[in-house]
Formats: C-alpha cells, sequence, structure tokens
C-alpha cells in the first residue's frame, strides 16, 4: 500500500509543528510524540487537542475455521473469555481500570447463548462465522450488520464525550481470518503472515498457514473488492473494528489500534476509505509475523515493542497514557517565549 | 559489566513467575511486562506488589565543562529552566501531571543565586561543577554531600509514600559528563558514548570527544575506584540520583530511570553497590550513543524507544504507566482456575 500519512497534508499540519518546535525542550527531543502530536491537532483541527477520554472497545465472537485446529486453545474458551471480561478479571480490566478508561465488551458473534452474561453488550449478528477454508466466513448482509455494530458503539461513546476509542478484540481461531485477510489486502505470501497465534506448535503453524493459502484461493473472485474480501476471509469483531474505525474517523475521533487482529481490520478500513488512515495511531508491534506485514502496509510506527501477543486491546490502553501525554504537551508545555527560556546558543 | 538481573536468584522469583503464568492470557503474552512484574514482586517481596504513587526527581546543576563549548545551548538554560519546572510549564510538569505524580525539582548546584525562585527544593552544595578537562569535577566532600541530598530526598519521599522514585535531570553540559562516566565505567572508547546531546554539530561533537578523552587521561588515577571517579568526572545532579538510586534500594522502592545521564548515574551505583540494580527499571532507550552502551553495561532492556532526548524525568514518567500496569496485573487478574477458563487444548 505504501500509505502516506494523510495529515501532513492538512493545512494546519505547519502551524501544529511550529507549536511543538516552540515548546521548551530541543527540536525533536520528545522524539515520536512530537509527530503524534501534530497528528492530534491536524485531527482535532486545533492546536489544542484535548485527549482526556476514551473508551476501550473489546469486538468478541468466534470463528468457523477454529474447527480446522488453528489455535492452540478449545473455541470454548471465547465464552469464558466473555464471563471473565464482565467480571472484570481480563487483563484489559485491570489495564482500564489503571488508566481510567471506559469498558465495553461487545458480542458481535460468540457461538453460544450469552444473554444472561450481564455487563457486555449484546450485538450478536450470527453465533459465529462459517469457516473460510470451505466458504466466505459471513454474507455480505452479515458483514455490513457487523460494521454496523461497529459504527453504532463508537456513536454511542461518542455521545458519552469519549475523544478515543481503544479498538480490541476476542475471538479463538481469529489470528487466522487476520492472516488471511492481510495476505488479501498486502499481497504477501500466507507463509509470511502466518505465526503462532496464542502458542500453536510448528504442526500447528503448518496447518494454519494451508488454510490460508486454501482460502485465498477459493475466495480468488472477492478479494477485487474491499468488502467482499472482509466478508470471505474476515470475522465478526474484525468487520465491527473495521466499521467502528471508519465511525470514528468520520467524527474526528482517535482510534488507538490494538495489535495484528485490529492491524488487520485496519487494512480493510483503509481500503474502504483511505482517509480513515489519518484517524489511526498503532499501540504496539508484536512478534506475529503478520503484524509486522500489516503495520508496514499502514505506513505505521507503533508506539510500543513490548512482545506483546494478547489482543483484548490491552497493547491500545497500555499506549493510551502516550497519547494522552502528546496531546497535553501540545496544550499545555511553555513555549521559549512565554518563560523567557533562551534558544541555541 | 555483563550484569545479569539479581532479582532472578530471588526466592520469590519462581512463585512470581509462576504466579504471573496462572493469569487468564497465554503463558507470555504480555511480554516485557512479565518479567516486570516478577522483578516487582521480588523487590517488593510479595505477589501482591503495589505500585500507585510515584516521585518524579529531577536534579538540577551546573557544569563547569560547559565552558569548553560541548553544549547546543548556553549556561544560562539551567537557571531559565529551573523557573519553567518551578512554574509548571516544561515537559516533565506536564507528563507528572497527566500520570498524577508527585514531581520534585531539587537545586543540587545551579550556578547562581537561585533561593528566590517558589517550588523548588534548594539543595544546591556548591555552584556548578570545576572544569572536567582540568581538574576533578567534585571533591570528594562534595559528591559525597551531592550522594547525601539524593537519599535525603528520596527518605522525604518515601516518608510520605511514594513506591517509586523516577530520576531525572537537567543541567547544560551533562551528557558530557555523563559520557565519560559511561566511558570510565564500561571501559567504552569517547566515541562510542559521545554524541549529539541536545543538538551539537559535527565540530561541536569532536570537541566533546577531545574534552571527554583528555578528562579519561588526565584522572586516570582515580578511575579504579567508583567514589573517585563519579567526584572526578560527574556532577552533582549525577551524584545526586547515584544517591537517590542507592537510598530507594535500601528501601526496597522501586527506581524508574530516564535517559542517558540518569543511565550513566546508576552505572555509578551498581558499582558502589551491586544489588541496587534490582530495583531498577529502565524506561527507555533514546538515541544518545552513550545510552546504548550504558544500557547494555547495565543488562537494562528499556520499556520505551520512542526516540527521546529530552531528560528531566520524561522518559521515565512515560513509562510510569506501563509500571504500574505491570503491579496490577499481578495483584488483579484473575486465574484461569478463578475466572474458569480452560488452558491449552
Amino acid at each position: 500500500m505504501g500509505h502516506h500519512p494523510s495529515w501532513a497534508q492538512h493545512p494546519l499540519a505547519p502551524a501544529a509543528q511550529a507549536a511543538v518546535d516552540g515548546k521548551t525542550k530541543p527540536v525533536g527531543a520528545l522524539g515520536q510524540l512530537e509527530a503524534l502530536a501534530v497528528q492530534l491537532a491536524c485531527l482535532q483541527q486545533t492546536l489544542q487537542p484535548v485527549l482526556e477520554t476514551g473508551c476501550v472497545q473489546v469486538y468478541v465472537a468466534d470463528h468457523g475455521v477454529a474447527a480446522e485446529g488453528v489455535s492452540a486453545y478449545p473455541a470454548v474458551v471465547t465464552q469464558q473469555m466473555l464471563r471473565n471480561f464482565a467480571a472484570g478479571g481480563a487483563a484489559i480490566c485491570v489495564f482500564a481500570r489503571a488508566s481510567q478508561l471506559q469498558l465495553d465488551v461487545i458480542d458481535v458473534g460468540v457461538a453460544g447463548d450469552v444473554t444472561q452474561i450481564d455487563g457486555i453488550v449484546h450485538a450478536k449478528v450470527r453465533r459465529g462465522t462459517r469457516n473460510l477454508r470451505h466458504e466466505p466466513a459471513m454474507t455480505l448482509a452479515e458483514c455490513d450488520a457487523a460494521l454496523a455494530v461497529g459504527r453504532q458503539r463508537v456513536a454511542a461513546a461518542h455521545a458519552t464525550g469519549a475523544h478515543a476509542i481503544l479498538l480490541g478484540e476476542m475471538g479463538i481461531g481469529n489470528t487466522t481470518a487476520a492472516a488471511a485477510l492481510t495476505a488479501a489486502f498486502t499481497g504477501a505470501p500466507p507463509a509470511r503472515v502466518t505465526g503462532r497465534g496464542t502458542g500453536l506448535d510448528d504442526a500447528g503453524v503448518e496447518r494454519k498457514r494451508q488454510v490460508v493459502t486454501e482460502a485465498l484461493a477459493r475466495h480468488h473472485a472477492a478479494l477485487h473488492d474491499p468488502r467482499a474480501t472482509l466478508a470471505a476471509l474476515g470475522g465478526l469483531e474484525l468487520a465491527a473494528m473495521c466499521g467502528a474505525a471508519l465511525e470514528a474517523a468520520d467524527r474526528g475521533l482517535v482510534v488507538i489500534v490494538d495489535g495484528f487482529i485490529a492491524a488487520a481490520a485496519m487494512l480493510a478500513a483503509v481500503r474502504l476509505a483511505p482517509a480513515a488512515r489519518a484517524a489511526m495511531v498503532f499501540s504496539h508491534r508484536g512478534a506475529e509475523p503478520g503484524h509486522v506485514v500489516a503495520l508496514e502496509a499502514l505506513a505505521a510506527r507503533p508506539l510500543l515493542q513490548l512482545d506483546l501477543r494478547l489482543g483484548e486491546g490491552t497493547g491500545a490502553a497500555l499506549a493510551w497514557p502516550l497519547v494522552r501525554a502528546s496531546a497535553r504537551m501540545l496544550a499545555e508545555m511553555a513555549t521559549f517565549e512565554s518563560a523567557g527560556v533562551s534558544r541555541t546558543a
């Protein structure tokens, strides 16, 4: 894709860069946070960006392809983890509390009846996708419904005052869908985008690679169209994250993207609406090989490299204080003039 | 030095690792934060580490070696920035507010009368160091006095309930002192540890390298002893950070180390008391070449790589939420058993 940051051409970018350079620090001394501050200024169209309230959205769904033995965990773990999210015991619950982030957990496609679980958003489109090795994971109508769930959740978060949406997911089997989408959208061969996921052994990785290769061949006709590609190879939580990013970008909200699965959903989003890229901040680069490929295709330089590979939005939540600090730097730091500090000798 | 993390041999390390592995996530899925959680557990001697209150300490001092033209900024900037810290306009003020960190700014050796500035700690040992190119930067007595300032400030922060001390500094000319100390403590040649600092041009870097080379030769006899080395080549803020780290380690407080200058002070600290290494968490790796050399000698894997090169404790403040999240993960996440989640298939 070789996508270049669209905010570099934003009319406010030169003024935002000048404002960053006028702060009491050597030019460039805050490194990556300086470029991020410029991006936030352009997105919010102000030299005083405000980024205080964030909403983590964890989209949860099952995958028909899990039947192929492409995960180290049984599919029932998706439901079990949904209960763990609701009870506040999962990693993302801990990190969201620590950073005072709102947390929405959304059932967009868990394979089972979870209507009795309180504290989550019930927006199930269907009970898991079909097996993408043999048939399209979703119909176009199901894909559209999942996209709409994401759009609706972002609209709801915006209504409560969120400045940023942090996108994460959980779903046994979803690194296979993410690998297939990444291969489809970037042209990278299956071997380059397929990894161990949550802990596959060598035989499991080889099986997963074979599934991705077969799926790309089977759904070849769909790959000319991003929506058809997302339906054939994606997942309900991937489509929902894609819809969420598109809605957030439409509303000028920052999108903080978690790991590999979320990045694969962002590949779909920028194919559907290239301007959405300007709203996206990438939280971390993990060990999964497809993650690196997806980030390169998105011209993304993530904030963290901590060898995270959990998903759930954990990387996004961990990056949140850095994004907020970037905005605060631009809004609150003194300038050389206001503070009476001399510039270089 | 090839120093190995001393907490790996701590009696609690196996239990802490088992506790991390029992949390509802694939083993290793929180990457670097998992090793950090084990370190925090060993340091606090509990499987429920608490890390909620942090105190940023910014030690400020001037350097006689600034007369050699080794900084892109005039020496008067040290005093001007002290006023900026007191007024709340510097980057560290913004980041400390954003993360609800206490902020102590300490004059340990500014070259001028700043007694009229409110809101800072007045603990001046002398008005700047001597020029280390020509004579020892400090006498042993002055070095001891600066070490004691750091120890006292940590004791004071501990008395107010701080769980962690975040160590930063400001002082025009101090990358030269840090480069000289790093060369002395690691044996790296001056060319490997000398960089652009806050923005030197090529001629400035060459001048700085020459100063470091001459200083190492002049003070050769002192280099057998870490305290004499710190006195000859260091700075008042470097000695204070060294004392602060030693006191924090004695008290079981976490030390979050900012950038190159702070890392050079930690080289001195681990030479004086190797066990202090177990208390240290390194916040970031910057672009300054000496920073990389110092971190390698400390066997440190920093949390952030954001091309920061500001100092002031900014990297430490930015890393703080990650350190706190590690502790919270261990203290608050559900286990597979408590949450009823299946382990691998």
